[in-house]
């Protein structure tokens, strides 16, 4: 697997998008925001590893999983269409979301009907698998909305602590992960035991990604050119602060809270500084660090089992191809 | 086929409800507003005829069919939950609807995860059969989102027509009623010739069903004791008020489109009484009644060939006995 492999499964799922020709299909309304949000594009990162998935236990032609996968890129741009409304976030990938282009009807029925759609395309090629791929979309589809739901619960709730956030991000980012790669294995005919391999290498990822995410917000590397601290500004309750906040003396908690209370834009500066100041003294940016590792640690452990198990290699090379990018 | 074996099915699917135990799930958020909208009631008529379907086609135990049964109502629900969103409608059966007595974004997420949930009880008692029943399901529920889009959009259109209003309806209401029918039927073991007929039988029924509604809506039989209207006030793009525009003589038009323009509550009454008017001078009641007449005659010679080939007994005797009813 090189990099014009992974390419090339990435051009074949835009490639598959284009087939659906939703551009044609009417009513306009509720067909045209699907294209819209599909055409913003994105790295295809959980169809691609649908099909590795798939060929790695198969040892078949990734391609045959091209549905399966694609139908896992339809629930995934389902739910950015919804929790955009639901965090009024005005851009998606520096364009408006569908809810600013059209309005939020358009955006929930449009959503509605993405995930109506996919549900064909997950059975369509598997009709012998079709109850077992079914019930593994119906378990992981129905926990990204628990973890939605507890990431709106968690910004209400004062009591909010490490581990309701790493069984929100589990729920919300890493189980999609790990579901994509477990109905990859599905599809391709892989015993329950390696099933749920795949699910944990997946969602081990998953939590690793997000949680370095998180640090790069704080703590970018150098030259990252990102703005920085966009998660302290709006008080997100991530590992970073909820260590924080655990860890800090009696001087320090005062310290955050009263930053944390600046609200005006004129204080973001400040704001950012100050709570990084205090997360450095605490050492919170190692031990972020080394909580990513045990997640990539024992995703690393699982791959491990795998290989013995499958045929791995295109899956490793396309996971270190894309493991230091930004996920 | 008896009163009391039509409430046991409905029993049946309650108590099948209540065994899902959603008020014991977590999130709280997620899943107390599902459990809220699915207890506020309902005949449950969708599912019934899933189960009777199956035991039309199979001759087996209906209750057999019972978690499909129950997807199918589940999927209702959702989509009872999302349309009183776009619908602004604060009440659903004289309770506050889900978003009003939450709010929006839990009602969006809570619908979602309904929809969901339903997946996985499509599938999981006909292993054999999931690829069919989720292609079924696939089908149906984009077509009831595109009927909720075409209704939204037939708000705004100016030119808004007969045929348009007819193929709205059939997507948005007797889709569903097909669909079901059709589902039971596969689960049962049809053939495609009479899935499709189970198909064609509930879409005329529900396409018969939604006109007398409408024309119940503008001309209630006496006693009836509802609201006269409703319909009327809100300008609502019915088969009555379509027909009675494309036959108005141009007097009439100019009079229908002033009482139209009509808006303050204080004029509803001479609205209505204005509307009524103009809708009997051109026999619009007795237009309505024979084109539900044509649906329920065409429901009426698929059953016969249905009878034929099933054990439809139980099913018409269902039917006979929800046909005299408000749907």
């Amino acid at each position: 697997m090189n990099t014009k492999t992974e390419l090339d499964l990435k051009s074949l799922i835009n490639t598959h998008i284009a087939t659906l020709a939703l551009t044609e299909r009417k009513p306009t309304h509720l067909y045209q925001p699907m294209d819209y949000l599909l055409s913003l594009g994105g790295k295809r990162i959980r169809p691609v590893l649908t099909m590795l998935a798939y060929q790695a236990v198969s040892g078949r032609d990734p391609r045959e999983a091209l549905n399966l996968a694609t139908a896992i890129e339809l629930f995934h741009n389902f739910t950015l269409m919804h929790d955009d409304i639901m965090d009024r976030a005005p851009f998606r990938r520096g364009k408006p979301s569908v809810h600013t282009r059209w309005n939020e009807d358009i955006a929930i029925l449009s959503g509605d009907a993405l995930f109506a759609l996919s549900m064909e395309m997950i059975v369509k090629d598997f009709p012998e698998k079709a109850a077992e791929l079914t019930l593994a979309y119906s378990e992981v589809s129905l926990e990204v909305c628990e973890g939605q739901m507890e990431d709106m619960d968690m910004a209400e709730q004062e009591d909010a602590d490490i581990p309701m956030y790493l069984e929100m991000i589990r729920k919300k980012t890493a189980a999609l992960l790990g579901g994509c790669m477990r109905m990859g294995a599905i599809a391709g005919g892989a015993s329950p035991l390696i099933q749920q391999k795949f699910k944990e290498f997946g969602e081990s990822l998953g939590l690793g990604f997000q949680l370095q995410d998180d640090l790069m917000d704080a703590f970018p590397p150098a030259g990252f050119g990102k703005q920085v601290g966009g998660d302290i500004i709006e008080n997100k309750k991530t590992f970073l602060l909820l260590k924080a906040q655990e860890l800090a003396h009696t001087a320090q908690q005062q310290q955050l809270a009263a930053l944390l209370a600046l609200s005006r834009d004129e204080d973001n500066a400040r704001k950012v500084a100050g709570v990084l100041e205090i997360m450095n003294d605490l050492h919170i940016p190692q031990l972020s660090q080394q909580l990513i590792d045990t997640y990539f640690q024992k995703a690393d452990d699982l791959g491990k089992e795998l290989a013995e198990n499958t045929q791995f290699g295109a899956l490793k090379a396309y996971l270190e191809l894309i493991a230091n990018r930004k996920f």
